[in-house]
């Protein structure tokens, strides 16, 4: 079985189809690349693109569409609510099959050195390719966004790690890295008490003690006049959707709610709910190559 | 996405290796059909091969084995531990992606009636594609095997469905017909009391009052020292899995005992696993085209 990597670079244009069809034709182009979605914000003037491919093939697309829309935005008049710091504001690398998050992390760097010296845009490295913990987290590299981080770049703790200390003159600057599939997952509580939901948040949340790979919010859902806890789960294959889910049943169970139902908003890996049938069914020994279609 | 059905021949021939290579070579030869295994059993002098393909194909691909088989395997001088009515013994066509039952049924109504004009040997229809009620079941329409049936054929209730009433002389008769995916999925008790195990089998089995498409067992796992329930699920759309696994549990609560674990053997559908996850995250609103893998 090949492997596959999943990408989905984010370019600072939400408006202009011609440039976004531009752009997203560059990763047409590329043999052993599937485009699967595309998604243009006009508010955000930003336009999220999908795409899975081999390594190498990967690599080539995300590329050949960052160096086309350097061609064709320009930094120096771009307006949108969504922070950003470049033309291709940031390219993440996601491992679908077959594929470690070393190897992500590898394919980030052979990118982003590229990305340096054939285009001159300075790059910066995040998440599970950060080479600083200060460059983890995309807000901390985005701080200041283009029009700040265009003054800060020449101090040292702002260089970029791969290219020069100066913004590209049109493209800005672009963040570049690897991280586990995103899954947002929202679990509906049997309460209109929004502050329910709030706590139980605070309770799984990694930056008020919870789980390491969590990020939750309470919110009312006021058309179903419920509350619930929205989460984005960051690496499944830390914490898992079961583990979360029965914390929130418990901390609920706490206040007397119940767990109504929860949602999973767009798309899931496999292994995230196969993970979930085996941990329910105390399976022994189940091996992924046991699910019929994976053979076919 | 193309349509799939699974087929499962079983042939009666276990040992000649060149035989059973001929057999399955005029599987290999069709396009739009993928060999998935080949199971030889020398004891039950008999192989079960599994292939996947598009409707007609896997048609074409059952036919062809089907010649074959009547060709090289003379049953006349056939030996084997296991049941048996001719060359090609049971042809069960199984739906996998974008068919229906309906489909299978008349896919296996189509194979029987060319296996008998063609090749003049009587084809009898069992389990979703069975004409009456008495050859629902396999060992109902193998009973006295092939010496039997010999003689029996003759009779009217046991003419076949398709052909003439009387055994091809060297490759009998051939069952043809549709059922769903069977998953073999045992539960582990906490226990070495083996009568809870089968309690508990009786509690589940359709044949005592359970559920409709499950048939269980109780059995004693020597090797750990616990006690097992052995269950076919014959019907994971009609009886899903999570359903008799938590009956399993509360039936065992009831002797104070608990389920350690569970197993499946061999393949099980992705949407088995699927319906299992939905349960317990207790899952609005969601859709099989969200899981990432079902895109590429």
């Amino acid at each position: 079985m090949e492997k596959l990597v999943e990408c989905v670079p984010n370019f600072s244009e939400g408006r202009r189809a011609d440039v976004i069809e531009a752009i997203v034709g560059e990763i047409r182009k590329i043999d052993g690349v599937k485009l699967l979605d595309v998604k243009p914000d006009a508010s955000h003037n930003r336009t999220v693109v999908t795409f899975v491919g081999e390594p190498q093939a990967a690599k080539q697309a995300a590329f050949s569409a960052c160096k086309k829309a350097a061609e064709l935005i320009d930094m120096e008049k771009h307006q949108g609510e969504h922070p950003r710091i470049g033309a291709t504001d940031v390219i993440p690398f996601v491992p679908v099959r077959g594929v470690t998050m070393e190897e992500c992390v590898q394919l980030a760097n052979e990118l982003g050195q590229e990305i340096a010296e054939k285009l001159e845009i300075p790059v910066y490295l995040y998440e599970a390719a950060a080479k600083m913990p200060s460059r983890v987290k995309l807000p901390d590299i985005r701080k200041g966004e283009y029009e700040g981080l265009k003054q800060d770049i020449t101090k040292p703790e702002r260089h970029p790690d791969y290219g020069p200390p100066r913004m590209h003159p049109t493209a800005g600057a672009t963040v570049v890295g690897a991280r586990q599939f995103l899954i947002a997952f929202n679990i509906n509580l049997g309460t209109s008490d929004v502050t329910i939901a709030k706590k139980i948040a605070n309770a799984i949340r990694e930056a008020r003690g919870g789980y390491k790979y969590c990020r939750a919010i309470g919110v009312m859902l006021e058309d179903r006049n419920i509350a619930q806890v929205s989460i984005n789960m960051v690496d499944y294959t830390g914490t898992p959707l079961y583990r979360v889910f029965e914390t929130v049943k418990s901390e609920a169970a706490r206040y007397g709610v119940n767990v109504v139902g929860s949602e999973i908003i767009g798309m899931v890996p496999l292994q995230a709910l196969l993970d979930v049938a085996e941990f329910y069914l105390r399976l022994e020994g189940f091996e992924r190559k046991q699910v019929f279609e994976e053979n076919l």
